[in-house]
């Protein structure tokens, strides 16, 4: 039996975020870098948990953002990622499932608790984000459907996803099945930080295994290790045959094929960014695997991102498919 | 030891909302009741988790959030109800503490899970709510610890807790706790529909035990049984020492002691009606426990009804210390 082909399988890690408003003197108080992803373990986890405001609990993960928004966008989606037995699970796999991505990965009993994100949300919009990685840590090479990935036009990485240590394995897997059956991988940066907590495995795998690479400014400077956006530009056009590269309200810039196409930002509100990077790339991706002209699928990510950017939380509120067309 | 003075205690049933856009074909499809709160059991509540939209988790409860926004409003507040030892207890219990709410409840271990609300918001702004009780149903007299109601100026008590059958010895319990005290004790109808199940206690408890009502229209209509409003509000005024009733874009009416105090709504853009007459019943009582006129009262009410109406979810984004000053 041939199972139907998929436009996107996202790989990452699946967690649930908890979103509170602070301000600056909170974050300088804790030594938090803002707009940053740190890990935190159980005891940090709940010392900060404990400090900070009345929040607001909804299904994130980058990738997994990425997934929902695509799947909005009307793209045939999948989701691999590792949550917990739990009622943050349900919680996770519910919404996942209601935006009609499809869910396969078996959930982990009797460990972990499923992954949370205590986000803070500055009065800037800036989001300052602490991982507690939970059950994700046990996201294993064994967790890696080749058949899922084999029908899936394109696997989608997020980085975060070199930080639990099974992963890195998982994630050549993906890369390897998905180039054996003839597909694309793409891979997104997600945080200048993990860049530098992984550098040399980011290097490699964006050079031998990446098609398709998406980082906004810091990233792209963190991985090739300059301060010179064009060089880094250059770097990665020479890694990859797309490089999609955000610069916030500057836009995006594709280099392909030796061409270099500018989007525009899409004017927005900023109320909060968290996920403006997971929605760009849903844009894109879903865009792309309509066969849409790169320059159109920046145009989607655009458009996905300054939505999410507009309110509270990392997934869509309006309808995305009226919004781009 | 004379522990300080409350403004607030609030007693109600401890509830994690799961707040969902949909539409009303979604409604008509399942015969739920536009507007209203309908319990649910265990069976329902999976089915129609599995059936809605991806949602947004964050505590609620209607006296809960009362207290919250009272406490947001800078008045000293303490809340009775009864969370499970589970992940979504853990949320309900941080976010009432981190608003400065005082919360000693002893959680419920080893039975039902802690109680959700499924609320699907249609573009209207309406939400129709639908209640799954969990740990709720084992409130009782035991949780009223009379110190704590006699040390807040007025106890105050939502119509909701007439549901889980042991919650009406509490409440008795805790209006001869509090007038034992030398205070007073505030109801709110909470839902016509909840009226109706329970008219007669709800007619009974009005008129032996409470002092100040607070109800919608539809609310005070079913309690009396009529469909003339002024009517309905003659009867309120016979009954309590102070009825706030409110009645949506039109405002709020303030009778007591013969007077009558008409009070405008606040303008807003109406997101997500949830919370609205939970914030009018905070601002009220914040205001009236710093002995502010009437008027006063009902002008902090509409304020705070103002803002939680402006955005998904029932409890303040704003500092409504500011807005109201």
């Amino acid at each position: 039996m041939t199972l139907p082909t998929l436009d996107i399988l996202g790989i990452g890690n699946a967690i649930v975020d908890v979103l509170a408003p602070t301000d600056d003197a909170f974050l300088a108080a804790r030594s938090l870098a803002k707009g940053g992803m740190q890990l935190i373990d159980t005891a940090q986890a709940e010392a900060l948990y404990a400090a900070m405001p009345s929040g607001v609990e909804s299904s994130g993960g980058s990738a997994a953002n990425t997934c929902a928004v695509a799947a909005a966008l009307g793209a045939k989606v999948g989701f691999l990622g590792k949550v917990a037995t739990d009622q943050l699970g349900d919680v996770f796999a519910h919404d996942i499932k209601a935006t009609g991505v499809h869910f396969p990965t078996e959930r982990l009993a009797g460990g972990a608790p499923t992954a949370r994100c205590l986000i803070l949300v500055t009065p800037d919009g800036q989001r300052t984000m602490n991982t507690f990685l939970g059950a994700c840590v046990t996201f294993s090479e064994r967790d890696v459907d080749a058949a899922e990935v084999a029908r899936a036009k394109v696997v989608y990485l997020e980085g975060y996803l070199f930080d639990p240590p099974a992963a890195q394995a998982a994630f050549r897997a993906a890369a390897q099945a998905a180039h054996a059956a003839g597909r694309k991988v793409a891979i997104t940066l997600s945080d200048p930080f993990c860049v530098g907590r992984h550098r040399e495995a980011f290097r490699a795998f964006v050079a031998e295994e990446a098609d398709i690479l998406f980082a906004n400014e810091a990233e792209i400077l963190a991985l090739y290790e300059t301060d010179d956006f064009e060089k880094a530009a250059a770097m990665a056009a020479a890694d990859v045959e797309i490089a999609a590269l955000t610069r916030s309200e500057k836009g995006s810039i594709i280099l392909s094929g030796g061409k270099r196409h500018a989007v525009a930002a899409q004017p927005a509100q900023v109320v909060d960014t968290t996920g403006a990077g997971d929605a760009y790339a849903a844009g894109f991706l879903a865009a792309w695997a309509k066969g849409l002209p790169l320059a159109e699928a920046g145009r989607w990510g655009s458009v996905a991102a300054a939505e999410v950017i507009s309110h509270y939380g990392a997934r869509p509120l309006a309808d995305l498919k009226e919004l781009v067309a």
